[in-house]
């Protein structure tokens, strides 16, 4: 199995688990024929679809963060491959709990069970992260110590801002959502300007160069 | 990440919601054992089946002005990458306003809607464009600005057109048709013939070759 | 648009149309505390298990003659990918006659209404071929006349088997199975040993090495 | 057709069957004021979410099969072509025994009807596999004898668990789990350091080479 391959297969997941996000937006059943019973329909679809929205930024930023923590790996191994089928897994699973926070948006339970996945999914990406650059097979030898400690303390992030999501729900629905904007707007804003990000970019075109020949 | 991979990701999720859209026309859901019954059932599912084509066709649209856009590209970076991500939202957003669409096809709140998430698209497009024209490590050099001038003009044609589909609803639903259809038109038909696009082929074949070696 | 592209998304819409056909077989949605009763269930679910077979094997027909049709082309053009949009429209149009037909597998309308759109599609693949060898630009030069009548004439077969199973459903159920099930037979076990698709193999190959290089 | 694009449209469908899998725990459908009344609906969902974690790995573990499997093919042809076809409808279908045991767990002909889909799927791999190694045009040259039978050992344990876990289903269900149970464990932890698997690595890189001059 080579790297190209798994991270096609894995990009496949992403998209269709990015996309069928859109399904749990449910359709009204009925012929609505009068445009103030379908206003009333719409306004029950906008907790739908600001999850919807949400939802699809948060996988976003774990595209981005797999293709980061993959941009590590030289080689592929049996182990890696399998922890990221687990890890395909925890994404597969997003529109359920999206689903569930989406049908009951003021209740900590469903906040508890949305944040726990992507704790979950979080956790992942310090164990695939790790598993890469502790062999000596996968890993880049051109990066330095310093750069994985830098990609390192960006991937505990997401774990910290998720565990205080679910452990905020019980307090507030805001406290938790204002925990996993923030892991939000960390990765889109300051990740990709860590010393980190710019070694991976050259990383990145190595590889691309070496594939390319 | 390389561009190459962002489009790839791109072209899966426009191939899922473009795919998607048949779930919309629901399968009667009972066995009408009678011909008669099922004429009926049929008969009822034309505007939802011209929904489907109607669609497909405006995703068709948008699926190669992300390509027209993205190869006027060299690059990508973080802050494109992440307004490729918000676009593909509103693409995997499409199927709900569809169905809102294909369910109440003569209200004109669908028809708002619909040529409003259209409309939003479609601005997007010309963000898409804009940002990468105007930064020097993504766009092109070999382009002209008299290139670039074209593919905005082009880029200007959708809004135009959506936001008039969008105002129109109110008068008739027949105005809204008639100008997302101008614009679906002008795109098949008249953007392929620009000069915009007779360079474009000459980058698109220039990158290919690149990749290639 | 080069040609890899094209394809790639097509594929890609093949994948999903052909993957999206198990979601007719509707899943019982009670639990069904006793054997017998589900075994009841189960029975029911056989015509729609078989629909579900059946397409599968018609819809990877199209795939492949999909690939055999593009082989012939060089290069895409504008004209050529909107003939690919509106075909791959009733690629995934398919699941839908489908579950009409796994829904009342004795009555005429839906078997009419499924080969129907076999049918089209068929014309379509015929009109994607016209269209391919017309262009002195599209088509490859070295490919002599005999091998495109070759392609014509196992182009013809689809429609014409199509059309009789849409006209022989007045008769008997059988008769149009007969046809579709004649059409499945050719494209599978003959129509790869016309000198036609020997031909395919090298320009195959050919455009391999090309992009290789 | 090259391999390429086999493999290519073959990790389609295996994506989108294994991301359509969370469709079949299905998301409750009223609003659930209390919290109460959701751990309830909640605890009602977890033999669904078994199901999916569990088949999500069963499907896994085929991906990477069909992988190694195709690893010994040098080429395709027209027979292998449609062996996959099939092939790739039994993993379609994989989500539809998934739902029937998420729904009924306890009931030994849901647990039958899933462990002889595994079964039919593991008995398909052989047939690939002894179609490849008996043509002298799709083997690679490079690989013993001794190479072959190892790989025909590693894929005959999958038939004989799957057809003793149908066969367990009538005593008790968790004779069927731990027969699927030792397959997976076997696949995941042992096939990959098989001589097979070492030689089929070089195989890889080769190919890969290959490719990428």
């Amino acid at each position: 199995m080579n790297k190209n391959r798994l991270e096609a297969f894995s990009d496949g997941v992403f998209a269709i688990a990015i996309t069928l996000l859109i399904l749990n937006v449910k359709i009204p059943q009925a012929n609505y024929v009068s445009g103030q019973q379908l206003y009333k329909v719409l306004h029950q679809a906008i907790p739908k679809l600001l999850t919807f929205a949400f939802t699809f930024l948060v996988i976003g930023v774990f595209w981005i963060a797999h293709h980061r923590i993959f941009a590590f790996a030289k080689v592929t191994d049996s182990i890696l491959m399998w922890i990221n089928i687990v890890y395909l897994m925890f994404i597969a699973l997003i529109p359920y709990p999206a689903a569930l926070l989406a049908e009951n948006p003021y209740l900590p339970i469903t906040i508890i069970i949305y944040s726990s996945t992507l704790f979950v999914i979080a956790v992942m990406h310090l164990i695939l992260l790790e598993y890469i650059i502790r062999n000596n097979h996968t890993r880049h030898e051109i990066l330095t110590d310093e750069v994985y400690r830098s990609a390192q303390k960006t991937a505990l992030v997401g774990p910290v801002c998720y565990v205080l999501a679910a452990a905020g729900s019980y307090i507030h629905f805001y406290i938790s959502f204002f925990f996993i904007l923030s892991a939000m707007v960390y990765y889109i804003f300051f990740a990709g300007h860590a010393k980190m990000s710019q070694e991976l970019v050259k990383i990145g075109e190595t590889t691309k160069e070496e594939e390319g020949k």
